[in-house]
């Protein structure tokens, strides 16, 4: 893609009445605009990247065997009323009356809708356990829109719904999606925490919520340096045993995440080495081996020590960490140490506290619900069962919140020049600038060349053919976040030479011109 | 696909209170089914369908450069009061009042908001020329909805909007985007025609529709075994020269649609082979070469006459007929030979006639509009052109029906056993009946062995796995429109053999077990 045929629409300056990095980067890295409170356009690259985001979940949902579908956005406000839902979110849900005074609700979810068509296309327990998603947007009147497309009026979903036989069909789905979500996130390179949540406004029993992180200010870097692995529910630190000859040369401590461990009561286990040290997770992990994920790691050279009030948590979620993915607790790691080393006053070690957990500093990516019999119930919907007993059929539902993965991932992936996209979902992978190409038959045709070259190999490139001067070019390729970059001078073209920009090392490094289509593919993985 | 996993929802009787055929089909084939009147949920086997055709056309649009974007459902009002369209569209527009009492307009299309938002993202004619396009839903508060999806509330568009600084770029862009539209229409095998439209609602000038041709009851047959090509504006008969070793062994004869050829001028012209005799194309095309297309087969190898009454027309387009893509009359090919060959009131070759044409038996597909300054002009948008003037904007809209699409395709590929699917956009491409699977393990081994080798091969193919009995499944099938089938028995399989079956030839074929994928993977294409 030629700059001068696309519509960059970045801005220099920081907007106006922008509370939030997420929005204030999509704004000038021209991702969105607003058109009325709560109601977004996504300009081109904001909306490559959806679509990126959008393959990503469809590939994982096709995979699991979820059947694609598309509901109708506007809804029999009757359903509502049945539901009992039209009450509960009152002013939020946008009503419609057509020109036949027949009453609608635009969409903010399809549980009704979705129970209604399936009472007809449901008639045997063989049918079940059968799961439905569908990518569309959704509709909320905001009380307050704000934070840019992270609390708006209109935005993409992906709502996905399962129906079963019984309570148990259901908790086994739910728990292959939950492992879905992880999946999804990790994919996506989110850094998450998994709550248990409110099912009040769905209706249902066991509910999740999936939330991303946002760092604080100068919170950025500390991400990365933590010396223990937090979520919602737990902290994981690690130390050195004694004997580092042993099987096990380190262990693992698991303690609540509002408690703090209590180096005292370590001081009392054997196998500990003295004085205690707390390894540094960004250089621990390395050392015993890359590409790893924890549940090995945990299973394999870790002993692990965790809090006899960890044994109260039902699930845990470890977030992702560098190569690590995330783990189900009780689920993927079985053990049975369980010692009393927390203390919940002991300010021993403050690193973090719950306070991180505050609603000002997460977004809600993620919310899945065991709703049970409610809305089969609500319709009446009675199937028979292997017995021939009749029996309402179980529900799931599970949302994922795309535009808000994009606001998210922004939040945890920046810097002062702008956006830092994982490669996965970067609007384009590479991007070239040829400098003072209409002076230099060389630079125009080295970078046509490497253009079509990239072109053909299927990597997707932005070649800034404006008339602008380096900076203000280079500016806009690193504010819009590609990842790779190629600058193409004549004195270096003249050596043979160009120059390879990585935006998140920032750092450039000089190439043989008849390598770096290798290099690149072999960098862009 | 396992079927189990699946949800067919085919239905055996045909539904009440549907009056056409791909109403009828869409039901039965569990692609649609309707929640409220005019509005429709699109079941799985439905929704695949969808994803191709729009897949097509993104590929056929971003090629050309047009950028993709995603515009708000819902529109401030005021841009409809200010644009006229409201007081315009009438009832046709859903209104909604938000809890700030702020109304809002529920998008029919986009051309008020598109305008505003280019108002602040271009500013300068270096930016243009410059198209976007986007797929999603579109609303209309239809008077009487009807025909399934034909006449609906809730619809998916692809809508496209260009912009120019001057008219001449924009009748450039919207001549490339008319020739896009008939690659578009041409891959996905439609019969159509192009006519000039009215531009009323949408406040342009020049404006084409492009119709997709319902075949009457027994015309499905007819459609194929012409003895001309028929457009809107246009019949082409072919004849022969007096001597066939002429560098023009064939003669094309171009008159207008609603003329009849007048057999007596055509005696008086030397170079026709007498007596006269009109050749079939079914049989006549393959002759003279498969692959070419029609301007190579007009330009190369036929001479042209047409009659003097063809001059007066502007455009015309020749329909898909097997390996034939359409063209652009006056654009694609240029002769001068005029000659008085028609008759109105001439009776002696009496086909087909404009009633043909009568609104009852056409689906518009695809609509375009050159908008010039309206949208524009309604903002007060000038921008400083290259001698410094300031000018209006000029402006274009093209839309394509994806939903009426699938109706078109349907209702023009169909036989009594059901829906005929062109490959391209196929639900699935194979299907595979195990007789008796749960009685024969080779019945079972070889079916699982082939689903297992074809998904490899990343063939899409749906497993019937039901407990059902072979009529049914194969019914369910046939109804569907899998294109291939694959039917395993004990018997062949004893042999090495398995059965193929052709759903567009309606006729089955012994194969080889070892040659199966290579045959499906040739026969696919």
């Amino acid at each position: 893609m030629y700059t001068k045929k696309y519509l960059l629409s970045t801005l220099k300056e920081k907007p106006a009445q922008t509370k939030t990095i997420s929005h204030q980067l999509m704004l000038r890295a021209g991702i969105i605009r607003m058109l009325s409170a709560g109601i977004y356009t996504w300009l081109p690259t904001g909306y490559r990247v959806i679509k990126k985001i959008t393959k990503i979940i469809q590939k994982i949902m096709n995979e699991f065997g979820a059947l694609e579908i598309c509901l109708p956005l506007l809804q029999p406000k009757k359903f509502w009323d049945q539901s009992g839902r039209n009450k509960l979110y009152g002013a939020e849900l946008i009503k419609i009356i057509n020109r036949r005074k027949k009453q609608f609700v635009l969409s903010p979810t399809h549980e009704e809708v979705i129970t209604y068509i399936m009472n007809y296309e449901i008639n045997s327990y063989k049918q079940l356990p059968i799961i439905f998603y569908q990518i569309q947007k959704k509709f909320r009147d905001e009380k307050r829109p704000q934070f840019g497309i992270i609390r708006s009026v209109e935005f993409l979903m992906k709502d996905a719904y399962s129906f079963h036989i019984n309570n148990k069909s259901l908790k086994k789905t739910y728990h292959e999606i939950f492992k879905i979500y992880l999946k999804i996130f990790n994919k996506l390179n989110l850094i998450f925490h998994v709550n248990i949540a409110d099912a009040t406004t769905m209706g249902g029993s066991i509910s999740h919520e999936f939330n991303a992180i946002i760092p604080k200010k100068n919170q950025q870097k500390l991400l990365k340096n933590f010396n223990y692995i937090q979520t919602k529910e737990i902290k994981i630190f690690f130390i050195c045993t004694k004997n580092t000859k042993n099987k096990y040369p380190y262990i693992a401590l698991i303690i609540n995440s509002e408690y703090q461990i209590n180096i005292k009561k370590l001081k009392n286990i054997s196998i500990i080495n003295q004085p205690i040290k707390f390894l540094e997770i960004k250089k621990f992990f390395p050392k015993i081996g890359n590409n790893l994920n924890i549940k090995n790691i945990l299973e394999n050279k870790i002993y692990i020590i965790a809090d006899t009030n960890v044994k109260k948590i039902p699930y845990f979620v470890i977030e992702k960490h560098k190569n690590l993915n995330s783990i189900l607790w009780n689920q993927d790691i079985f053990f049975n140490n369980f010692l009393d080393i927390s203390n919940i006053n002991n300010d021993e070690i403050i690193i973090n506290n719950n306070k991180n957990h505050s609603s000002e500093k997460k977004i809600e990516i993620g919310h899945i619900f065991q709703l049970n019999t409610k809305y089969s119930e609500m319709i009446n919907k009675k199937i028979k069962n292997k017995t021939g007993k009749n029996t309402f059929m179980h529900m799931g539902c599970y949302g994922i919140g795309i535009n808000r993965i994009i606001a998210a991932i922004i939040e945890q992936n920046h810097d002062h020049k702008g956006i830092l996209w994982p490669s996965c979902i970067a609007p384009f992978q590479v991007f070239i600038i040829p400098i003072k190409i209409n002076k230099s038959n060389l630079v125009k045709k080295y970078s046509k060349l490497l253009y079509k070259n990239l072109k053909n190999k299927n990597i997707e490139t932005l070649f800034d053919n404006r008339s602008e001067s380096f900076g203000k070019m280079f500016a806009d390729m690193n504010l819009i976040g590609i990842p790779h970059g190629i600058i193409i001078n004549l004195n270096s073209v003249k050596k043979k030479y160009i120059e390879y920009y990585s935006r998140v090392n920032n750092c450039t490094k000089k190439i043989k011109i008849t390598k770096i289509i290798k290099f690149l593919q072999k960098t862009i993985k």
